[in-house]
């Protein structure tokens, strides 16, 4: 009912950003993988408030506790749950926004559906649920490495506001995102997409963008036909993370500009690899909703934050017409520390078809 | 396990392009609905091939027989069995396609993942398996509607290749849309569209573009934080349909370029409706994962057929490289008839929330 | 919601007995299995009406259609669609009991639920719901034997009303259950419940007894800590019966009046097998809720048909008393044409369990 | 996958005896249900070890921790994660089981499955799992009285070992129950069975019986036709519990022995309460799957604890022959505090099934 994700390979995320902790249960991972515990804690430090001067000030340690199913850092087959202990929380910064819903936050709907106001930080609707989903990535990966060393998830920012960059996918490395507090591997745009970042922030405004991520030498044959197409869990894993408002793969929304004849992706026979491959990759790695074994490639549009110091019109929860000008600790952007919630959604969705196809087709 | 959708109001097809049919089980509706089962064949109608000369020239007439869950018209609260038998088979069409794997089409993962090769028409992959979403959705459609007279699910092609066109989302209406083959409410507009088609279609080639969609007066409240999130599940659904490549909802990838100031959204209060209305709607009537009543709106890319007369390079099932120019009858450009599938994927989302809010929030 | 079982071999039934037709899908059959249809057949016809002096006359032949997922006789790893048309319908027969409820009949608790009362015959609650079962039973035992030709289902007819029966359970075979029309492989008391079941359905009466299954060389592993423990899983499965009253595993209700010294099944070294066995086997095939691969036994309960010619005091749908004397072709007592729709749970729950298990534990 | 049970009101259960907690996630839970938390550890004392002369000496006090989904003591209609930390482990307890499989437990099956021998005290298969449970249960438990004060659910120790007693079902409270330390309401045979347990405890050994469940004024309507029957539910529920090895609803395993004349229920008009009444209830509150409003009434089955002093025949994990005499602090009969754990079960089957059918049949 909504805080579950995944069939085989589960995860089910609880905590609110006010109560005594956020978390998650990771239900089906495999009896004996290695788990790496500091990997884990590297994605929630790329993840967490307060690592540079573009994000929140707010200092959340966010440290990950293991309740349960893990031995010697091996895991058992049974539930594993993360917990990460709420600490930096300073209601008093939401104080202002106590009887007034923020503009495009997730107060009014919250308070609509429950009957209840999301409270200060957002409740359920907070990025700090997102601890639990990065965490559980964090395992996911693991195990996709286990199953193959070969397979890599890279996420990065690819456009802030109207500063977009050029990537390589081919060369592009985990050590040029994290070469600069924006995660874009292009050096020089980066600069001044941080730039960019500063100025708004000073404005007390905000801005959104565009992270791309592509996975390599991803398990061939994963996904269903029909409903369960990998594009389309893919899309509701990334579709599901806050302020995300678009998704698309491949070629996406400007492969629609192009013909057939100029858009498939012709079949060649690899030499190398020994498998079929295709010359060009618009499809994005992933053809009748199954993956060939190219590079999966995606991209997902971030809005601007919505909680920003800038006065703006609103209406108190009585409905009466007032303004709000935001005094917390917000994220001008967000999309620095998206890079990692998006890695880890496409993650969660790998890992759990991954055992979808061996429950079904790896039988014999 | 990939071919059922829902929770509450879950649907589950089945079906070939080569075997006996293909269909629908509808699990979950309501008793005492009262059905009226032309509009079922009216969507399937506008589903069908062979409805104007833009579309594949196979004669399907699509003809749908309810096998069960209906008494007199009425749901009885059990599975409704939809079956629509298959006819105008032509296996001989495909049997050049026997050997080759058609780019970018699902010849080859099928291959890859089941070890065998999809049949004649794509199998699963055959947009002919979304006849029982279309019927499916029709249900939906007549949910919804019994709930609340004004709820009204529109979807058009919005463009078609490189020709954009320009519709009022206030005041479009059915009659506007099924004005034209296109399906475009922008008629200056759709006849260029329509020549388009028929421009590409005669060099033996394919076009794709987007389809709009809008939800007027939808339920409030719908939707739930976190992984089910309505815009998410709106974009697996709609992503989960043949030839989709992208999805946006709102201000989707352009809402990007704006800065929260110019981009958020503000509360207002409507003194016509007595609610909490918002003076913009770059939301796209869902603000955290839940619909605040606004009228809904997304956008789905698709992607030129894949399956197209000109010779393209490819590989036969033994590797080796050959050529393959596909005889069929199939879709030049796939959206007209796709945008009675849009619509049946987001009347099954709401459908669905409608009775997960009312399983959780209407129990007093 | 109701209607469907299973997480990755799952199947989804339809139809009642008044409509065009009952069936199922099955979703989830791994790829290229080679499905003899004369199999599922041959369960149909063990489960069918009219098969003996002891079953309802009613004739229905119950012929299966295979409608997709398999081609050549071969799963293609997508839905499998079968449907039973409906063909013997007496309507007149449930005349009598169109205003009337029949006694400890799903018809007033349907009436209560959905505020339609269950047609003649019953509706989904209608023995002819289990036809489905029992196809998707039959494709589920293949799959079983194509993993391990050693394993084997057996189910019989243990007690009829107060007639028990000794059966060996190593020795007991196919042939000796289909000796008889009740089932019951001890030809001796067979034909004494044969004779109990003729008398009292001479009364205008009914009885019930109990079946037991036991399945040979199942595989081991099978099964989850916690809520999917096997044994959970078949009681649920077992329960959905129609008629079903009770469920025991191994020992059983008998096996609580032991103490632990005397119940606890020790572990044996099995020179011949290899793997660890046990001296007893009072777990019934399953402890910690997995299988150890010894036998799998278990039993149920069913409980004497309800609808009987003999007069009983009941109420009409306005709620004053009347009596009610059923005119309808109905089993004097169920448990004969139980036995195969047994075997189809189990045989369920087993493949499910089969495949859940490889997408855990069958990646490396 | 194996720890998550219900649909909408969905319970997750995590922990190990030997991790570093224990506890469960609430998915699904109606907002704005005030919860009070001393009733939750009211159950979890109920059923935590040492809490009297016949169970376990182990002192656990089982504190139970909310973490989320809580303010005020409301709860928020988001995800309620409930931590019971792990304090009193005493692996040394456990030493002379490091090598050897305890016959009847899940030691054996667990290292056939996952690989890994199941740690002291049982891992996931040790009663501590159980606290998840008795937590998630007593919130259920308030759900619904919340929606009627009148429902009561009511269990109690029926059998131990051989020493049966008499209950009348209409007037037992749970007074009665909690006024002797094993939680019989029959005081006279409650004596009885104290002696048998301290005598068979003192033997090094152990044993089973039975416990019986009603639950007065259910919500009628509850339980859908086919798969999710409401026995079928209960009954995978209470088999689900650690040694239950048997289930049964109303008449079970004896109301075989009846005729369909002397087993039916007649349908009486109740002027008291206005609606259908049965005169008899051997179908013991449910017909064809739902809830008739009659008080609900089942019995399940529990094996002598496996774990004994006594000395047994059993093997190492190198397969060879040894014997086993447990040093552990075990309880001789789980059955005291297995009371509050049924109770809890069959509160999450029918919160779940009361919103379950809100879902489908409250939308008008």
């Amino acid at each position: 009912m909504g805080s579950s994700f995944g069939d085989l390979f589960k995860v089910t995320t609880f905590g609110e950003s006010h109560g005594g902790g956020v978390g998650v249960i990771v239900e089906g991972c495999p009896p004996r993988l290695e788990i790496d515990v500091s990997q884990i804690q590297l994605d929630l430090d790329r993840r967490r408030p307060g690592q540079s001067k573009i994000t929140t000030p707010r200092k959340e340690t966010d440290q990950v506790e293991i309740l349960s199913g893990l031995l010697n850092n091996q895991s058992l087959g049974t539930p594993i749950c993360m917990l990460i202990r709420n600490r930096d929380q300073r209601p008093s910064d939401y104080g202002d926004m106590k009887d007034v819903f923020r503009p495009s936050h997730a107060d009014g709907t919250y308070q609509l559906k429950y009957g209840i106001k999301a409270l200060s930080g957002g409740g359920r609707a907070s990025a700090r649920e997102t601890i639990g989903r990065v965490a559980a990535g964090a395992i996911a990966k693991q195990l996709l490495r286990k199953k193959n060393q070969k397979t890599e998830i890279l996420a990065w920012v690819k456009r802030i506001h109207t500063i977009d960059s050029d990537i390589n996918l081919d060369q592009v490395s985990q050590e040029d995102i994290e070469a600069n507090i924006v995660r874009c591997p292009d050096s020089l745009q980066a600069n001044a997409m941080i730039e960019r970042i500063e100025k708004i922030s000073k404005e007390g405004d905000s801005c959104g963008g565009v992270i791309e991520c592509i996975v390599r030498n991803p398990p061939p044959g994963l996904g269903m036909p029909v409903f369960d197409k990998l594009e389309a869990d893919l899309a509701k894993a990334v579709m599901s993370l806050p302020a995300s408002k678009g998704f698309e793969i491949g070629s996406g929304f400007q492969g629609t500009l192009l013909k057939g004849s100029e858009h498939n992706d012709s079949f060649i026979r690899s030499e190398k690899s020994g498998r079929l491959r295709t010359a060009t990759n618009n499809s994005g790695g992933v053809q009748g909703g199954i993956t060939n074994g190219e590079t999966i490639v995606l991209r997902v549009a971030f809005k601007p934050t919505a909680t920003i110091g800038k006065k703006q019109k609103t209406v108190d929860s009585s409905g009466n017409e007032t303004t709000l000008a935001a005094k917390g600790r917000h994220d001008p952007c967000v999309l620095p520390r998206a890079v990692p919630m998006v890695e880890a959604m496409v993650a969660l969705v790998l890992a759990d078809h991954l055992l979808r196809n061996q429950g079904q087709c790896g039988i014999w």
